[in-house]
């Protein structure tokens, strides 16, 4: 038997399995378990009768193209759709800025290779998500994360780990942000702090990587369209690259997703999209354009924004009911995720165990937070997803986390130790 | 204005668009012009009837994970009909070594980062894939080519090349080839050279990794399932990462393509493609899955021989015709190209525009090779891809690419000269 790690390369020793995917193995094992792990949007939402219409007449075979190769920018008539929205969220982006993606997961890949070499350093918020530490770690790149604040990244800290990083001699390429109901913490950049970060990103000549696939599920008890105003459209500087995603409006499935670049940059990331997977999926794009020029898009999102925040009360009054005082969070705005801290005593992560025996999962916090030291940080944290199961599961899921994290009270000391701390410590 | 070139990766700086995607550029001007370019499917042979009856039922809603986030190993059902396909062709894979990803590029760009470091050698044949040097050449790898014979790549050069680099110090990783029907020379690998290899890579302690997308398109007159035996099916001590696609078969806008490699190395490519694109469409997987139980895979195959066997027979007599002995070339046995070779005094690539005015283009050949040194071997071969024009299109493109190449003779010198010369030395 060969020994294949000698094989591989030091970007593949290092990969690791995604904390969240590997929660899908768990799922898949097909036991009765009410998932809160994945950000997998509500099926229910989708415009299933609009989509069998549209495939059944893109599939006429009149229009070669929807099932040929194509251009690796993107269909065409979709890069006009695609800049329109980009109008609507106050971005002027000629289609030249634009390269659709196959999810914004290869978008960040995409960013990843074009702009890191192994050693560089990227600015991350503390927590962040997953996907973009799993793709800026592939190119060996060093996260270091800055702490945030009840309206996102904490500005001074930003700046005195700048300071620090260019003391050490560090290269710090760019600033990752999910400005808009972020994942994990489902928290907001404040508006001013989003010029803010412009401004400094022209100081410090740095880049700023904006990942923005919620903005259009802002809940309207609490939040709106002034407030999801992408950091882009205030760039005159050219200093961001921002992606966005049709997964959570459309469909996951249909992997459609897009960049808006600096020119010279998305002609780069075109090229490494070229030899990454030569096109995204003809027929998905092609379903993509017809949904928005047929206006399926524009009637969906009023009704997804109503749906995902009716299941934010419920699970919201769900932990309140089983939970009380033990769990405190930030009320989320928008977007697929509710950002618990538990007890101090616990350890979410070595929760898992128990919260499946009791038939509930979850995401611990751990996997959110980049540096070994600061991983703790997230140890009595989990991500809830409240997006995909129906009310009545997220009531009943809720039940079983609280039944789990009642057990797991009583096998650990330290029980009745507030969660304000850690909570604070964000 | 930010100059973004000081942002680039090193892997950015080298990034290069595709010669072959450049054409489709050319094409995109709408101009009448017949391709013989890039090597797309005939769109009138795919199922269209079929797909669109596959669709209807699985858009009903029923199935939710149509349209969902999905494991990115792939999925399941998918995986187990993969497995059947591999049977098939003689080789016996369990679902732990297969992973489907997003068309076959995505194969070779995983394959890329998982074995490869900066530096390292890849070892391919001379010629080679374009998608497979901008993937090895996107992780910055050295790529070194090995002369090939009538019966494919050349045992005693490879040793030789061998030698000469280990000698030199360099890492040489794996021989990257494409079996059956190559591309761009049309060429298979021979049955004994095919276990020859296998014994090569045990001797030199290396991997193969076999691209083999155009196995299920031999032409029955001069070749059959024993001649396209993936080397992968022999391969007892675990060598070989095959990569295959239905994008030649059923159709390349679905990019459903797979891997079957060793399960430790499948293991990491997971990880990789889990950072890259999630998981390959969902629908798409769907669709081809349903295509796979419902025969219309098998149905198609004996068609789509017939028919790519009848356009090389047109694009055969129509060179012929036009160019008498001007030009050469291997009598394709399959696949989708002819790989031609002009008087000597022509350059290929120098004769583009002139050909684009005649109204025809072709990919010319120093694309394929990968030294600088050695890619003005190519200088006067051009690949011409006989897969989506009609015969009549065919056939006019072929008097047009005629026209150009007379006109070219006359304003070069040497247009007497045999193309003999060139030929043997590929």
């Amino acid at each position: 038997m060969i020994n294949y790690d000698a094989f591989l390369s030091r970007a593949a020793e290092q990969m690791k399995e995604s904390a969240i995917r590997k929660m899908g193995g768990v799922l898949a094992q097909g036991r009765d378990i009410v998932s809160f792990a994945p950000g997998y949007p509500a099926p229910q939402t989708f415009a299933w009768t609009d989509f069998q219409e549209i495939a059944r007449e893109l599939l006429s075979g009149s229009d070669a193209s929807v099932l040929q190769y194509g251009p690796t920018r993107g269909h065409r008539p979709l890069l006009d759709v695609i800049s329109g929205i980009m109008a609507q969220r106050g971005v002027k982006t000629p289609t030249e800025r634009l390269l659709v993606t196959t999810g914004s997961q290869q978008g960040l890949d995409l960013v990843a290779r074009v702009l890191l070499d192994p050693g560089d350093v990227v600015l991350v918020e503390l927590p962040t998500y997953t996907g973009a530490i799993t793709a800026f770690r592939n190119v060996q790149a060093k996260m270091v994360g800055v702490r945030q604040e009840a309206d996102g990244i904490d500005l001074g800290a930003l700046d005195e780990t700048v300071d620090r990083l260019q003391h050490e001699g560090r290269r710090i390429r760019f600033l990752y942000v999910v400005p808009n109901f972020q994942n994990p913490t489902g928290l907001l950049i404040g508006r001013e702090k989003r010029r803010a970060l412009l401004e400094w990103a022209e100081r410090r000549n740095l880049l700023i990587v904006e990942d923005d696939p919620y903005r259009d599920l802002y809940f309207e008890d609490s939040a709106g369209e002034e407030d999801v105003r992408p950091i882009k459209a205030d760039d005159a500087g050219g200093r961001v690259v921002y992606l966005s995603s049709f997964s959570k409006t459309l469909a996951p499935g249909y992997r459609v997703a897009w960049i808006d670049a600096p020119a010279p940059l998305a002609a780069k990331l075109e090229m490494a999209k070229q030899a990454t997977d030569l096109l995204t999926g003809a027929f998905d794009q092609r379903i993509v354009y017809e949904a928005c020029r047929r206006g399926v898009l524009d009637r969906q999102l009023p009704m997804l924004r109503a749906h995902y925040q009716q299941k934010r009360d419920v699970m919201v009054a769900a932990l309140k009911k089983e939970l009380g005082s033990q769990v405190t969070w930030p009320d989320p705005r928008g977007g697929f995720f509710l950002w618990a801290t538990l007890p101090a005593s616990i350890d979410s992560d070595a929760m898992v165990p128990r919260a499946v025996e009791h038939g509930v999962i979850y995401v611990s916090g751990d996997a959110f937070f980049v540096d070994s030291d600061a991983a703790r940080q997230g140890a009595n944290i989990i991500r809830l997803s409240f997006s995909a199961p129906t009310p009545s599961r997220i009531e009943e899921g809720v039940k079983r986390l609280a039944a789990a994290i009642v057990e797991e009270l009583q096998v650990r000391p330290g029980a009745s130790e507030s969660a304000g701390q850690s909570r604070a410590a964000r």
